[in-house]
């Protein structure tokens, strides 16, 4: 059996944070709510975006952005990673100049805007690619839901929080928490550049939406299979048809629904002995977004 | 009794589409998702941002976006907003170049990041911040989220969107959704901005987070009570105090949770009168992001 790599550390006090206020009843009440704080991150001397995060894991969520924007290219060397907690500051630095950051120059004379430049990249990024071949069972698919609701997590702790986790088979390998849902993705990007992690077998869990955008940083992470316990939109599903990525939504108990790419999935498992989402598992809406 | 003034049309044909796939069992299924569109925002001649959403109000949402991020200050005066359905584009024109311009170009200068620009602002535009008084009965807040829950909407005919709510007292006047949780808000401010409607005796409902921005653009829109079904964040409670707005979260039938701002709250309601959340009004995590 693989263990996981790396899982959430609900426990890190500096993750989450107690308040206290009142309930419905008027009663003083204290819970935990999750941290976010703001992360810069410099690509060389470029700085490229301040993003929102708790913060537990600044060096891969900086890789797993720039990969996942397409500002940092496979063939570039990174020789450092270079994190400043006082002033919540990350900075890659390459080996090269990046092609990113000339990208950028010419933009900004025209618009000024990183964002639009980054947005047409990532369609770019998708021409010409081919997912490997794979498969989902769905054994592994009930074993890997079920796994990841008893995983201790900011979620149960502190709600209010996106997961995703990358799995081999029904086993989660890493578990990763943001109160941004794409830092979530990011990070594993990063911890995937930085481990030399092979996406061909991996299969791609996340508590979010099945938006384009979503999709695009799974075919840039080079995974074959997406998988959500929420819904789709409808470029979503129309951009990992034309990827080949297959892409289960509303996975929640027994039920799955496959909008692309359903020739992976294997229906080995006995529904008989599967259980309906149980209420203690269901995540109560205190991450609706 | 008051009318709303603008809800959801879950029955326009451009606003969902149908897809076909398997489900848990194998069997062929067609399920209605929502669109999502690529909508980019000029402010004048300059190129702001690239959004994706389901499109139903060009104009509120180029109007909400620019006044949320501060980039269009209360005195600039719009000129025009056109909205060009081929190109994907939309423009608002104001009588002068307006301060954000001059802005962006200087931070062009050492850095190219919009973003950055946009979050100083966004912060600045906090201080000296004074809401007006009001109050929150709890009588409203249940008569609210029931006719929320109730209302036809994208949500219940394709799930994966998130809803933003204008009320007064117990009553939705302004309802929008979008597949971008940061858009539904922003067509709420632009249409509020249109409508000239006043903020001081409004409730502003979410499915989404309370985050640092949904409590940033709250409070820039001067309502002074926030609401949603959904957790809190640490820096959302942190600044929602220090701004004096009333923030209340985990709002699911008779329970929620009020962190900040509590002195609003009139606890008027008979709570043997109210349901616990209905299996049916639940949102089923189709929307967990």
């Amino acid at each position: 059996m693989t263990r996981a790599l790396l899982l959430p550390n609900p426990d890190d006090p500096r993750l989450t944070e107690a308040v206290t206020g009142v309930d419905h009843t008027g009663a003083r009440v204290e819970i935990r709510v999750p941290v976010e704080r703001a992360l810069t991150l410099y690509l060389n001397a470029q700085e490229i975006v301040t993003m929102m995060t708790i913060n537990d894991h600044p060096e891969y969520l900086a890789l797993g952005y720039l990969l996942n924007q397409n500002m940092l290219k496979p063939d570039d060397v990174v020789t450092e990673v270079e994190y400043d907690e006082d002033l919540q500051v990350v900075v890659v630095r390459t080996e090269r100049g990046t092609n990113f950051e000339q990208k950028l120059k010419k933009k900004t004379l025209t618009s000024g805007c990183a964002q639009g430049t980054a947005f047409g990249d990532l369609m770019e990024a998708l021409e010409g690619v081919a997912l490997p071949q794979a498969e989902l069972r769905t054994s592994w698919l009930y074993q890997m839901t079920h796994a990841i609701n008893t995983t201790p997590s900011l979620y149960l702790t502190a709600g209010a929080i996106h997961g995703c986790v990358l799995c081999v088979r029904g086993e989660p390998v890493c578990y990763m928490e943001d109160v941004g849902r794409h830092n979530a993705v990011d990070k594993i990007a990063g911890w995937m550049y930085r481990e030399a992690i092979d996406p061909a077998d991996k299969i791609f869990y996340t508590t979010g939406r099945l938006t384009s955008e979503m999709v695009i940083k799974t075919v840039r992470m080079g995974i074959p299979i997406l998988v959500s316990r929420s819904g789709f939109t409808a470029w979503g599903v129309e951009l990992a048809r034309q990827v080949g990525l297959t892409l289960v939504g509303r996975a929640k108990g027994k039920r799955f629904i496959a909008l692309a790419g359903e020739e992976r999935i294997i229906f080995d498992q006995d529904l008989a002995f599967v259980a309906d989402e149980s209420q203690r598992a269901r995540r109560k809406g205190a991450d609706d977004d």
